[in-house]
């Protein structure tokens, strides 16, 4: 009845293809545990320079909707 | 001694009646699972306009004390 | 093969001693449970004055990397 | 399908009873003109001290949406 | 002369396929009202997930010139 | 009666002769339009350099308060 | 004529009722000292959670007019 | 030796000349009490728009040097 | 019961040896005119080169509680 | 053993593809001057958009490594 | 063809005049090696104040076109 | 005469030592190459964790004065 309450955590996804693809990666994972993946924020682009090759890093403040009963917990 | 550590949580909670109890709303979940919820910090208040009803959501940083024993798990 | 993701984790480490000694107080319980810790940021640093003493507080943004398996539970 | 575009409106709403009355000010008023309302943001909250009164004044951000059809004037 | 106004307007596109395309939808958009578009700002970048789809959504500021004649409402 | 509701529209001027000027210009601007001019804040002072020629671009947010009435769009 | 001096100073307000109240706390302290307050701004929201109850801190930037004879000290 | 503590006061001049005639008046005011003013920083820039007046409003942190002996009292 | 006011101090304290140095100084300076030192936030760290030697420099917003009783002076 | 130093360099790339492309233009450029590129961020987007044409500009804040021998300059 | 490459120099530029002038002073330095200076942001104005005079000091980034040839080193 | 001009060059320093030592590590490297080294800032701290060792990284903005002959080139 208009209460909910979201989490939040803040996740890096790297890929040496793209920004794009790394955000896919973080969000994929994200997927596999959190089940009620609800938005995300882009909070910073990075790129590491290794050996020649450029790697792409996102990192995102990821959000999901907490259960009322005590499946989630919020501490973790 | 002096030395303790606690963990930060992001959490948003949202109500149809007012900021203040959105704020009720995310920190009354955080101690369902939260055994020792020490200080939150008001990090951004919104608002959702949907079929001309105001919802209202704020985003918190709620922080809480780990145990020193390995019961918490920082990880989570 | 490029991808990878790393979670983001918020902790406040304290001290009487010094803020170098609270961020190594948050590091080593970090790693009581963070299976592979890989860089953190300093955010904020305070003190506290009580009775007299000084309490150093750093808050810090942990990062540790998240196994493809679903060993790590990233919702937490 | 999926696209859409909104148009983000800065106002600051003023009451004398409380910042929640000054946001309703605002949003009441925004109303009135905007069609499709969607989503604000608080960006500032500010007081002014006038003859032993308090006014409480809100700066938001509105966003409303705007219709594909030549209607709504993005450049306003 | 040397003298010239110009007028920013924030506006948010949204997109199913990449944040790229929703920053081309804004821009798009924009164009039909905005006679004299010169440059934008790109502010943030959201993801909204929605019944497992994904929705990115980029947060512009767009510039365009103000005639010296009274055509253009500034206040608008 | 203590409610009033203004808003906000960024503007930016330029001069070729100073940043004090670069203001005149768009606060002079935003008269011809703005019925009821209240406030603005600089947000930020830049340089073009073309030619061998300095020109001073200053950002503002202008601040003109809202008729109770519909004659002004708030959506504009 | 035209020519006025004003002095911030930051307080913090604390209640165990609303945020609401915090701020009416810190506003009534500073006018038992300040001649002349003018305006204030909203800088923070906390919330101690101390033995089950909450208590909402505000921290403002409070401004007051200094008189242009000696009287008022700035550097205080 | 070597050791030394300074204090910053916020103040907000006022001009209805310019932002560095502004500047001035709250720095003179300023040195009237305070003995050994030492730098600022300049914080933000407004305008006031008042019966088709400008008038200039620049927001200072004023930095200068307490004594070692108990005359400047840090409190202030 | 539950109402108090503190009120921040901006202070820089300089060392010859290290930040932390810059602190203690900063901080014992403060407590010999204010009564009850509550908390600090660390707010920058600089340093000064000069003649070869660095000069460590922090700036700390320091906190400390108003008695209800008209004895502080909040405006100072 | 442990001692390295960094040295960061803000570089603006620009195409008129993407902004990806505009990443690599400025990375490329880098490297040919630039001996040990070790990571960048992205620190701003932004869009031209002249006769009809949008050009895609990137800031990057980019960091090589230099060597312990005097043959980098770290003045330059 | 659409790409280029620019680099950002922070200059700090100080004047016993005014604000303005610090800026010239640090733009006619940088045209003396910086060959295709394009444009400026103003990022910090202070004041040093000794022996009662006062010194104006601006911080800059300044931006110049990189040639595409290997004359201009990004490095330094 | 009162006209100077810096130069402002962004360095990271690294030790697995201490913050305090990342810091001189960096100075020291400064001041092979640049003459008139005259001050720094601390912008970020961060903390490398690599086979069970911590590394300390911090970036500084380091300044030092141009020469007004063109012995230093302000471009690189």
């Amino acid at each position: 009845m208009g209460e909910s309450v979201f989490k939040g955590v803040e996740m890096v996804g790297t890929s040496d293809q793209s920004f794009s693809h790394a955000i896919e990666v973080a969000v994929k994972r994200a997927r596999q545990s959190l089940r009620d993946l609800s938005w995300f924020i882009v909070k910073e682009q990075r790129g590491g320079l290794q050996q020649g090759r450029l790697e792409y890093q996102v990192t995102l403040e990821v959000y999901f909707k907490l259960e009322a009963e005590s499946g989630d917990k919020a501490a973790d």
